[in-house]
Parts: C-alpha cells; sequence; structure tokens
C-alpha cells in the first residue's frame, strides 16, 4: 500500500463521484442526503488511532462516536442515529466491552442521537468503525464555500490533544500544569453541537471544517475546495494557556504554538465568516470561546508567528495514516 | 473475549434497546428509521470472513456490498446509498485496491445506489465496513412477524455458498459437476432485490429474513423473534441439482442437504407467508425459483429427511464467529 490516505479518497471520489443537486458525496466532512440529512463515518484502528494497551475503553466508546458527532458538527448538524461496528480480538475481555459500551451510553446520553443497529465480527486487529446519521439545522455548512477576506475562527482551544498525546507516547513529554486535562482532551474530545447550532441559526457562516487532521491541514482542505489561499497568525492560535501554566508556556512557546498549527485531533471548528463576530454574546449563549486566528485571501498560504514569516510547505500539514 | 456474537448483539440491544414506533432498532437485518428508511451494517475481516490470498479484490468489493444490499432486501427494501470504510494491511497492493473499486462500482451499477462517503485508514489486519441506506418498498418485512400455520419459502437455491467455500478451503471437497459455479455463489452471491420487489408489492409477506448464518440458524431467528415453532423438510430445501450433477448427489445426498440446511452466505430470502404462492408466476416475473420447504407451528423445531425426524438440537446451526 503505497497511497496516503488523501489521495485514495480523491481516487475513491473521482470513481464514484456523486456530486448532485442536494447529494454531496465523498470529500467533505459529512455526505449530504436529501432532506438535509447528513452521513459520516468513521473507524479507529488500535495501533493507528489508539493503543489497546494504554486506553480505557469507556473513553475508546466515548471517542469512536464523538469524531463522528464532530463532522456532523462541522456541516452544521446535530446526530440523531448510529450504528456502531466492533471488531473484536481475542486479546479483549468482557469487563473492556463493558466499559466500551459504558462509554458510548455517555456519549449518547449527552448528545440525544440514537444506537439503531451494529455488527460484531472477530479480528485480529481490534478496530470500532461508526457511520452517523445526522440533521443540518440549516443548509449544511460546506469546505467549498469559503470567500477571498473571510475571518477565520477556531473555537475553544487547539493543540491540546496533541499535548494528551505526547503525554501518552513520550518518555520526555512538554511540562504542563494539568496533564489529565490534556489526556482528557485527547481521549473525550468535545463535539462542537451546540455551537453549530448557534451559529446555524444566528450567524452566516461561509465555509466550515472540524479540526482533525490539525489547523495547517484543516484550513488547507478549505482553502483548496474554496479555491484560495490564507494568511495565519499563528500566536494568535488559542492555546489553553493556564492549563499549560505560565512557566512552561515562556520556556517552549513556538513548540506549545506549532502542535497547536498542526496537532491533530482537537475536534474543534474551524469555519470562516465574512463579518466579525460578537464573541463575547456568542460564550454568553453557548459556553464557548472563539478566537479569529487569519483571514482567507485569493491566494498563497502565509502563516506568521509574530514577526516572522513561516512558508506553509515547511510545516509537516496534519495527520497522513499512510 | 468468551461471548458468542448472538449474545453481544443482544447485550448491545438491551442497553440501547431503541423500539419506538416507526424506528426498530438492532435485531432485525436492517434498523427502520421513520419514512420506511433501512440501515444495515456489516464488516468483512481478512482472516474471519475471506481470506485476502485466496481472494480475488474485484469479489471482495462486491460482496462487501451484496451482504448489506441482502439485508435490505430482506427487510423488503431495495438500497439508496452506502458508505465504505476499508482498514488497509501492508501487504495489500494499489492494484488489489483498483481491483477493489471495480467489484464495488460493479455492483453498484447492478442494483443503481450511490457511495456517498466512507473512511480509509491504515490496519493491521484488512477489513471492510459497510453502512447501507436503503427504503422499504412497502412496510418492512420484520423477521418478528411470523404466524402459526405460515408456510416458509426459499428463493433461489441453498447450500451453494457452503460448497463453494468447501473448495476454497477443503483438500477433499466435495465432488460437484460444476465447481465454478459454486465458488461465483460464493464470492458474488446475488441479492434478492428484485424478488423483495415483487413480493412487497404483490403478496402478503408476514416474516422475511436473509440466508446469511444457514436456512437452519436464520429460521431459527425468526421463530424466537416471532414466538413460534417450524416443521422444515430437510429433503424438501432447493439444491443446485444439476451444478451438483446426478451421481454426485447420489453419493452423498444427506451430506449436500446438510450443507443446505446449516451452510451460511447463500443470501436467498427465507420468508413466511400466510397462503400457498403461485411460484410459476412469480418465476416468471422474477426470475427467481421459489421452494415450499416447511410450516411454521406453535412450538417445536422438527426437521424431517425424508421418514427420519432429526432433532434441530442435535445439528450445528449456523456460523458462531466467536
Amino acid at each position: 500500500m503505497t497511497k496516503g490516505e488523501f489521495e485514495l479518497i480523491s481516487e475513491i471520489k473521482n470513481r464514484f463521484g456523486v456530486e448532485k443537486k442536494n447529494l454531496l458525496g465523498i470529500g467533505d466532512d459529512c455526505a449530504i442526503l436529501p432532506g438535509k440529512i447528513l452521513v459520516t463515518t468513521d473507524a479507529l484502528v488500535d495501533g493507528v488511532h489508539f493503543l489497546s494497551d494504554k486506553t480505557d475503553f469507556a473513553d475508546l466508546g466515548y471517542k469512536s462516536l464523538a469524531v463522528s458527532i464532530s463532522d456532523v458538527a462541522a456541516m452544521g448538524g446535530y446526530p440523531q442515529y448510529a450504528v456502531l461496528t466492533m471488531g473484536i480480538s481475542q486479546k479483549v475481555s468482557d469487563a473492556q466491552i463493558a466499559e466500551f459500551i459504558r462509554g458510548v451510553s455517555e456519549i449518547k446520553d449527552e448528545f440525544g442521537f440514537e444506537i439503531v443497529g451494529g455488527d460484531t465480527v472477530k479480528s485480529d486487529t481490534l478496530f470500532i468503525s461508526v457511520t452517523l446519521y445526522g440533521k443540518a439545522y440549516q443548509s449544511p455548512f460546506l469546505r467549498r464555500d469559503a470567500q477571498d477576506h473571510d475571518l477565520i475562527y477556531i473555537s475553544g482551544s487547539v493543540g491540546d490533544s496533541a499535548i494528551g498525546l505526547g503525554r501518552i507516547l513520550s518518555k520526555a513529554p512538554l511540562a504542563v500544569e494539568k496533564p489529565d486535562y490534556f489526556l482528557k482532551r485527547h481521549y473525550r474530545p468535545n463535539a462542537r453541537v451546540k455551537l453549530a447550532h448557534y451559529l446555524a441559526k444566528n450567524e452566516i457562516v461561509h465555509a466550515c471544517i472540524d479540526v482533525s487532521d490539525g489547523v495547517l491541514g484543516d484550513l488547507s482542505h478549505i482553502a483548496k475546495e474554496s479555491g484560495l489561499g490564507f494568511f495565519l497568525e499563528m500566536n494568535e492560535l488559542p492555546l489553553s494557556k493556564s492549563e499549560i501554566g505560565e512557566e512552561n508556556l515562556s520556556g517552549n512557546e513556538e513548540e506549545f504554538y506549532r502542535l497547536a498549527l498542526t496537532g491533530g485531533e482537537d475536534y474543534e471548528l474551524l469555519f470562516t465568516v465574512p463579518d466579525a463576530l460578537n464573541t463575547k454574546k456568542i460564550f454568553e449563549k453557548t459556553g464557548v470561546k472563539l478566537t479569529p486566528v487569519g483571514m482567507m485571501r485569493e491566494e498563497g498560504r502565509e502563516i506568521r508567528y509574530f514577526d516572522q514569516k513561516i512558508p506553509a510547505e515547511k510545516i509537516k500539514s496534519g495527520w497522513t495514516h499512510f
């Protein structure tokens, strides 16, 4: 297998391309079916997306759904029905499965959707495959609808999941004040359905994506699909400063901002709007902080870190599994 | 992992049970969403459901969808949209992926549905997970709606897939006249959408299931869900007699009938009706042969083979992967 994930998706998209009115196929966060129905699917594989021997199975159950709910939120929608398939290896215990079901149950109750089906199969490699069926509150937000001069906003904070992952994988992780916060951000990401609801009902959103590949990678998806470039201020990216701690931050500032730019799996919303938002009011209504971090441009991918210009091409952009 | 698949499904069903009006959840071939929408999901795993080193990847692509289309047919519906996830191991070549896509493409064109999304992930074990959305032509056929004295019919022929699988796995497979026919029946099962369409529009069907676990296992699902028993004539099961060959059949008759009773993955429809069908007319309209093989009863599971009675409990019933 020599092709990357994006290349393969692109090949499948070309082969099966189904872009009709009201029926947007492969290539956005969700497919759109008639009736503003959103469909998305995600798989988590042991050894690739998680390490079963280091993972609490309740967290795994929660996250298996959270990543798909985030895709639905990124299209401006909410989850309604899910089907869940588990490939179960011999080393998984009944107790772990019970924990997994508990985690699924928690996120189901939190977001109020139904689990309507599934399949359980034996597999040498543990995997979970979820398909989620949701509905857009209004016209779905697409990646391709950004416009020149749109402002770019990010919800919550970014880089957190990568900091958490570093604590799991690295022998010398970045020092932070509240390590558990970052582990939780990695294992139990917030899907931004409430924010999506507010934005869909009250604001003009042009393009939206959830931060799964990393801010740079995901913003690049929006730019590419919209035929545009962008300007991004890396030092404006919203870090979890108080959880990092002032001293830790000042010792490794650029490293933290780089994680915020390239770290995947934050599952925040990254979106573009034609006009500045009243972020204070939106915070009051949704409890979610929004931060402007840049602007869409006709072309180019310019990243600034204080007074430095960093060519986007020099930055490893996002996760590529293959 | 010590629990069987059915036990685990039952546990998940109890935990997430969602049986509302118009919303039938886990436990039938498909979930039913409002608007007669059918949703089904199936996973195929290397080493469990197929052997990648003995499988043509075009066949694998075809079958990955066929098994889900068959689930939709079993509920009296047709496929509309599919999402397809592949967990791809290092040993899978680009050429094999191209072949896989060709097989998916063939069945997509045959049944006229759309591939609207998917995910490709790296995995040590190759797997395919498909979720299919369909629509019921009329009220969906359920497993639980069989009634006492219903006649039991089976479409096409059964045991074929097991004979084909025997040719792949066994060093001394059963001798048959046309081995390629049985391999094709195993690798490229017919999903009975056309028959489902005809039955939904023209006949009263009480309960229906597709033969994936084997006739005995699947009929037992109908009986259990309907709170009934059955009487089945094993020697009436429709064998592919001309493809087996007269001499081969007479030498191993009971073995062939046992495979017809217990072999999985035929993907024929097994259904119950209150009155005898005009099978000649249905064959003229759909090209599918129907065979009456028994009757639903108030209780008990009676199997007869010519003048022998075989207690159902003594027969290994269906596949249990775990």
